[in-house]
């Protein structure tokens, strides 16, 4: 951490060109921290973080010196949550202003939502430290620790709830809902982060908002559904030209079942069964601005909003990578059987990590509903 | 972080045999927290570690975004290299216990070296989080941090002086000794810490007393002398024999050069020479017991010392490519030309990348002096 | 992969003690190459490797870019896998050869093991460049890879044998065994493969015989049953003496449990039943050898069997999370209803990820039976 | 690389809303592949792929077990180069078809320069890999090596070509032009590469017409003069107004070092002075469009391009962490003196990490340039 990147405005415009070597560079500087001001470890308020680490085990008199990793551990991924946190609060409130955030604040988003994607990567990697503890030296203390759980990690629920994982999908934990493990404050936040619109629905209603969507202007939906039909009946009318019958029947077939896919893309009452069941997760117009998003990403103003969709279904898979990673962990401390008296540890996490954690479903079904390019609709230059 | 390792004493022996479906398994738990004792935010002391982000842009009314992901992001360094702290110190002290640790304390001291080598690859990958700031983002908080550095971290500076770097080899930092940037406790520590024994003087002790170096014993260091005589003897006479007189000559030449470099291994006037210029940091006996170890690394004794050396290699080089992200990460901030008033910045940092902040720069040096095979002396079956 | 560790013999001894600049040591080398010998592309074969990128999208006159990544990133796999097998191939021989290998091949054998972890690392976060390619795409010449799959990559197949995958534990892909997807030789190697031993069996061998579990020795089976009957009896004394006897009988019914859990563990026919099902995987004797290594592991001739056991898991564990991370990637590629057709793709994959294709999963639960210290039978120092 | 995203065309549009359970779905596919067509192990040519790996040391009947690591890790690294050429030929030809690529291009082309980095971060990475192989192992076959070199690589040269490393500013290799190493096909391919655009001079070209410059447009460049002078007058005359006559003299000092800075940057004459010296690498008028994309960058147009440059300075920062990596293996592989013979080894590498090997400096140094947000000239909505 030395020498770094802090550094004084008076600074800012400074340019010499200087001609020495290097070694001569390197001690040009002049020590303003000796008139004063802000130090280093006040900023950082070290007092507090690193004097965090009380070890349950030494309070017992018998010192577990892995206890130490235990804590740094679960407090750095606890330090970074609260980063991840301060970003998705501040791309839900971007949205939020604007309803429609204007293309200004696109950069901002996707930069964040980029940001957050990063902490994860490293957050998956973080495990590597944790692992380097043998099942034996955790044996040591554990039994100190009893009954806090990972599973009490406020900011983690609220990570989840804020992105929008669905309330209904969760896995109960010993068959109660999961925020019955939290009280008091902790148990409001959680109360009121579910109230406020999750990154989901923000991205939803933004989605929603695709300029080119409306009816009575460029029509994408009802564009794209006539080429589509159009599209199929060409390919059926080449098909009748198909010499050899056996083959002629298998493609016949392969080409229905394809329309009947698509005609229940066009069918809203089908979309609705599918968000009753949790398998759609986006309302039927979000999903045709995704869709429009994923045809004309080439636009200029469909180029960051591209990006932003390949984000977040980043977001959601590098989370299920941290749960997986968990549970590797979980299982190598503990083993699959143990830990099933007072927590269902090891099976209970294998259940969470499927799909109905996932957020974004509908981007990563997205590819299901491409085309051949010339089934596109056109779309007029933007200038 | 959610279930997690943490478990009760009294779950550690039961086994169940289910049989049932994995979904059942996962809620088979007994919410035994309900009953009171250790809360999971309480043991980390969340209350400190979530609220000791201020930032120095609020303060001033103009919030900085990203000045919150620089605060996290610096406090989570501090927080890793408070652990390495924990593994060094524990490390020395089962040094410095045994002066020579027996053989039972060996799999403890490697695996804590290791760890700090797991938690050094972290760090240095841990800059490409702070690495999606930009440059412009940083501009608008930055002075508000003057004239705080990170040259103040007071945990590197111990982390430096712990492992053995060298005061006299240090970089001054504005013309000054580094120690007079700190004041009051934090110099009393460093000081301290000086005067304490570093990793590599450890080491030196230990590598000293390698079974084998004995010269009334097993002698490895007289062998090891006799027989590379004896080697390049039998080669010039091999030599002799070769017919083409220019390509003998070149040989020759060859040869010589290489036996000039073996004398002077066993000159220890050489040897303390090199130790004044800094060139060597081992004693004369410790580099013999270095040697001893690579040329032995396969009997059942020496394979962890061997793996040791390795480990402590790379804790030097993660070091130096911590050093060196660094200096990137500074470059992209600032440029190369800022910072050249107030703090020498990037030229400062860049000139500690060099070989003079390697501490076992005698163990990467080692390779010169290997031999064939056949000229190492045997060594009896340890059994 | 300038300059490189590449470097002929004859300066194998030199040794140069200048004094001078660095600038000048930078250009002091001779030129050799210019007297021919081995050619750098020549020695690495780089017409094959680099002449091995034909595009089938080039072939139907629709060059598709992201071709030439979906190709070179499979071919990167491969060449690893290479190197995987090698090493696993090499272990397997070195346990081959001896049965017991003798103590001094076991530093290689544990620094193989490692060398796979983490070329496994690598490949984990090797997927992060393929992610870098869009379902967008991949779409514009997935069509011309059919029928090809991953599944028909032989060397995975081999890989899987040869650590230990169960075969009888597989998931059958299309209702088929997986060694239907191979024909010829392949076919062949993979039968071959699975008729030597895995290492999973080489390990079994190998702590069947871990020294000090012969009954008529040190026999630690039988002291550590003694113990731990012996514990128990005291465990339940002591508690005759609560006076609360609503938290006696609690601590009476954990106490029966934990009992329980540990006759069976000494019941050979309880792990037979277990071996059956495919819960064990070592023999009964294997299972013994390796608890005693975890109690023992600070003991000299144990402390690098110990780091074995933790790679063997940590293999076991990497291979899952590359299941998984592959799983991640196919999802967002081609979405979890896409494939359905022709190959159960994303569903497929998704039920491989269990704990059905762990290994070493005997070594994951023996944390389920660790005891209090002070119940693990006295060893004799080894000296 | 099991079951993968590989998939035929006849299923895109499939969809099935399948509600039964994991285990049917994963059996549902029909076995394609026994009907005939492309196989994966042909497709990939592993034929060649996984035959070219030839030890040396075996040759000489003296296998080396990790010459195989070897050959295969510098393999990886061919092939992922191959890798970043085709994508960044694929980018400069984006330039060069448009001189200016319209914006459509711009997502491709920020996409691709991403992905560079994303492989060079693997890359750096895969270090790890090799340093898994002792010194001692290393040179157990090092001698039959001689005198091939990593310096011969041609692709490693012709990305530094393309990317753009000034031809003058490169450390000479044993006192010769690097390109004297380089024989017949090699070497033209080398010049030929020299004479083509690299990807340096065509964002130059792109930046020089950044809409804005025109002087009879909207005349950023002379705009920004004003108003930087027009913010140094007034806070002369705000500085005209502090009593204390001491400081008042310290801050004017301040203030006029300022000036002079800015003063320079509007001085061509000096542009070309750093040019000449190699301390500026892009046209005066290219650094004024790269500056106007850093004040501008959140408006539509700019997003991209922002990201662009924040892009090439990672590609830099990229190359320059894997010589410094690079370096850091050699060193431990052969140690600081070895090798001074032949090859100046460890020193030569050294020599390359500075910043004469940087392409994009003047993009790392655009921060010296940045002003409060107030004297950014005001530009009109773009809509």
């Amino acid at each position: 951490m030395s020498g770094c990147p802090f550094s004084g405005k008076e600074y800012q415009f400074k340019i010499t060109y200087s001609t020495t070597e290097e070694e001569d560079d390197s001690q040009r500087g002049i020590d303003k921290a000796a008139k004063g001001g802000l130090i280093y470890g006040k900023y950082l308020q070290l007092d507090k973080i690193l004097n965090a680490q009380a070890l349950e085990s030494e309070k017992r008199h018998s010192k577990s010196h892995d206890e130490h990793l235990f804590i740094v551990t679960h407090q750095a991924y606890e330090l970074w949550f609260k980063q991840v946190l301060w970003e998705l609060d501040s791309v839900r409130e971007l949205f939020i202003q604007n309803h429609v955030p204007d293309e200004r604040n696109m950069l901002k988003v996707v930069s964040r939502i980029h940001r957050i994607t990063v902490i994860l990567k490293l957050l998956v990697n973080q495990f590597a430290v944790l692992e380097t503890m043998t099942p034996l030296d955790f044996f040591d203390f554990r039994e100190y620790l009893f009954p806090a759980s990972g599973f009490q990690s406020l900011q983690f629920r609220l990570l989840e709830i804020k992105v929008g994982v669905a309330d209904n999908r969760r896995v109960p934990y010993n068959r109660q809902h999961y925020r019955e493990n939290f009280h008091g404050q902790e148990s409001e936040d959680l109360l009121r982060s579910e109230q406020e619109p999750s990154l989901l629905q923000l991205v939803e209603k933004w989605l929603e908002r695709t300029p080119g969507l409306e009816e009575d202007g460029f029509n994408f939906w009802g564009k794209l559904q006539a080429n589509i039909e159009e599209g199929f009946k060409l390919k059926m009318q080449k098909l009748e030209k198909e010499p050899d019958s056996e083959r002629k029947e298998d493609m016949l077939q392969d080409l229905k079942k394809q329309r009947e896919g698509f005609t229940s893309l066009f069918d809203s009452n089908h979309h609705d069964d599918l968000l009753r069941k949790g398998e759609r997760r986006l309302s039927y117009k979000g999903l045709q601005g995704a869709l429009m998003i994923y045809f004309y990403r080439e636009e200029l103003q469909f180029q960051i909003p591209f990006q932003l969709l390949n984000s977040l279904m980043e977001v959601d898979t590098l989370m299920n990578k941290w749960r997986y990673h968990h549970v590797c962990m979980v299982h190598r401390m503990i083993g699959s059987k143990a830990g099933t008296g007072g927590s269902s540890g090891y099976h209970y996490l294998r259940s969470t990590i499927g799909d109905r954690y996932k957020v974004f479903v509908d981007l990563f079904n997205l590819t299901t509903y491409l085309v051949p390019r010339d089934w596109v609709p056109k779309i007029e230059p933007q200038h």
